[in-house]
């Protein structure tokens, strides 16, 4: 087989069989298929697509690069939640424990972020002395006798992944549908769950801009998840403005903490008991929706829920107070609001302009090598639809400093747009894939 | 500037600028821009081109990737002629010395081939002594005093285009026609010649299939010779069948001084003829197309054109005697004539399957570093339109020994489709841009 030959075959249209799959990727891992080919076939495949087999083929071949958790061992349904992620989304620091409190193993891997926060781990570590370096035997132990983990993933876990990403990232070729979801599903599939709930946003904050790729993006997830055997769900979802209210890693945990203390702050916990009725009526722990949704209601309501997180956070060795005292949490030293200067209504909010605020006040990563500071960040205190009156606070920042307080307000004032009409809402929930 | 932006600029059809293209190449040759990025651009390329502007751009940055050859110490008009390459093409050695003998310099940088025969210099071989490594000097004094030079390419010119081609030789980025014609005409620009006449070949046996591409590319040539300031014209020519009558290196050369000694053979003269016309007009040597004519066909009556060859020969260190009797030229040990077993017309000869067997026989390398027997080959004795009868030899096989002959005998005759009807012959010369 000759790499040159499959990438001719995908440029013209062709459709690439189970081995030619099976064989590119092992070379590419094995380092037999060198980058530069597998680049120029990355564009091939961004103009010319995959099927739904061949996609299949490349989310297994990618899953058989590494190693994988196998969690037959631990008892019960074991379900695991993914984000094609978004600003001010902190839904698993909320979902993780209600599901778990529900009876639902959690065992969940996540990223560190890099661009406007921290990743879930990232925001973890506003716990102080929490760790998501776990081994192989702590992750096992925790799902089963915690009933949830967040660890970082493994070294050796879906490499081929790793390594194609790294490409794609320079080589103008992440927007491709079916290198996007075989990237997202060889690694939940990876993990080892039995059910697979898939958050897909769409809108201006989030990486399919269109509801018509996030459908198409949410339709090939669940496709490849049911083809491996998996019970597979994807809900799609608004992500045009922020997530909630706040944006930034302390300030996104405080936001968590207070919806599992039952705040039920509008989106977050409306997306927060979708995503999880979804998974208890795939696990077959909830009869139905309605059902589900009780349950929800109810380890929200008894308390369980935070417990859970407290449980979670001080088996991972971080301090859980915070749970029980939010203000135990990191705070900036300097906070300041920003004021209205035109009346109207909140037309729109940019997202990818209010994670860039925090970006930029320090809460993400522009480079690899980036520190965050878990401090800072914005907390919105008007979303689209709300009415504004000149003067009246529009967010609030929460900075390292006056300086770049003063810089990250004015930013603010930018991303929104403020008209005289009440703006029509779409529906946040924009559908879900079963 | 980030490469990975301009990837996603040409990916998503935008025009890249005169000052991004000259950093991309630059830092390709320099190594800044990894061949990974560089594929990926190059299959962006394939499936969105590039405007007149940005060809032009990419043959100049690539022009001035290396060193250049400087032709105006040499009095005269400069010519340099290309051909895109086809199955018996041995243009170039009756074509040459011709245009020499009418006194129009000839300065030409030649490849060694890779496929089914060698390359011209390969050919040239054939004359023993003969040498193509020649210093600078000796190169700029050949042109000035023999009147025609053909030389390899030096190691540092348009080392852009050296190292392009190899990349996009593996990653399936070589049938982009903006591509095609920067890599030509920036070794075109390089050679340093006024007039430049390319022979665009189209056809089953060139790597243009459907005349519409072979228009394209010639388009594209001739717009950026004349944004660089050159005389350019394109001929775009058929290469359905095999050009002329042989395949294979000395006996390309012996069809060549058959040529010269005014055995007039069909569509090589013809080609010849009009090539050699439109230097001659296009370097103000003759003033219509009929003075051109009637030029060449006096070099080749009055034997100065032959007497050219010899002289250049001599001039490279090579034996001349060959050129007034080829049959010095080396021999195959076997020559087998090949019996037709149905009776009817020639319809079609596979070029490429002809190709194909001149280097099984040994005619042309498989890899670079085959050795070519220059010995070897084919002499077609029928070709498209001939008539023929059952037993009558089609053409003849020359090889190394008779195990080969007979192999070659037999996927020889594969090469040809016989038909009870006489077939229409398109014109073999299609059409001229100037």
């Amino acid at each position: 087989m000759q790499m040159n030959d499959l990438i001719v075959k995908k440029r013209d249209g062709g459709e690439l069989t189970t081995e030619e799959i099976g064989w590119m990727i092992r070379g590419f891992v094995d380092g037999s298929v060198p980058d530069y080919q597998m680049s120029a076939m990355a564009m091939a495949i961004y103009f010319r697509g995959m099927n739904r087999r061949e996609t299949l083929d490349l989310t297994l071949a990618m899953l058989h690069s590494g190693e994988t958790i196998d969690l037959s061992g631990v008892s019960g349904v074991k379900a695991d939640k993914h984000s094609t992620g978004g600003v001010g989304d902190k839904t698993s620091l909320v979902l993780v424990p209600m599901m778990a409190a529900c009876g639902v193993k959690m065992a969940k891997m996540s990223g560190r972020g890099l661009g406007h926060t921290g990743g879930t781990i990232d925001k973890l570590e506003s716990f102080s002395g929490f760790s998501t370096a776990l081994t192989l035997e702590q992750f096992y132990e925790n799902v089963e006798h915690v009933g949830m983990v967040i660890a970082g993933q493994t070294a050796n876990l879906v490499p081929a992944d790793k390594k194609l990403y790294a490409l794609r990232d320079v080589t103008g070729t992440v927007p491709s549908i079916p290198l996007i979801a075989s990237s997202i599903m060889s690694k939940k599939l990876a993990a080892g769950a039995d059910v697979i709930v898939l958050d897909v946003k769409c809108g201006g904050g989030s990486f399919m801009k269109t509801e018509a790729d996030a459908r198409a993006l949410a339709d090939e997830l669940v496709a490849i998840g049911k083809g491996a055997g998996k019970q597979t769900v994807a809900v799609i979802t608004d992500m045009d403005e922020p997530l909630g209210l706040a944006v930034g890693n302390a300030l996104e945990v405080r936001e968590a903490i207070d919806a599992l203390s039952g705040a039920r702050p509008g989106e977050l916990m409306e997306l927060c008991d979708t995503l999880g009725a979804c998974i208890l009526t795939a696990a077959g722990v909830a009869e139905s929706d309605e059902a589900a949704r009780a349950m929800l209601e109810r380890v929200v309501a008894d308390g369980s829920a935070r417990d859970m997180l407290a449980k979670f956070v001080a088996a991972q060795g971080g301090d859980p107070a915070p749970v029980y005292d939010p203000s135990l949490l990191p705070t900036a030293p300097v906070q300041i609001e920003v004021p209205a200067e035109q009346e109207g209504y909140v037309n729109h909010i940019d997202a990818g302009g209010v994670g860039m605020v925090s970006m930029h006040l320090g809460g993400g990563r522009a480079t690899k090598e980036s520190e965050i500071d878990l401090r800072v960040g914005v907390v919105l205190h008007k979303k689209v639809g709300d009415s504004i009156k000149v003067g009246e606070s529009i967010a609030q920042i929460h900075a390292a400093d006056e300086a770049s307080a003063a810089k990250a307000a004015e930013a603010l004032k930018a991303c929104y747009t403020i008209a005289a009409e009440k703006p029509e809402r779409a529906p946040f929930i924009k559908g879900i894939v079963r």
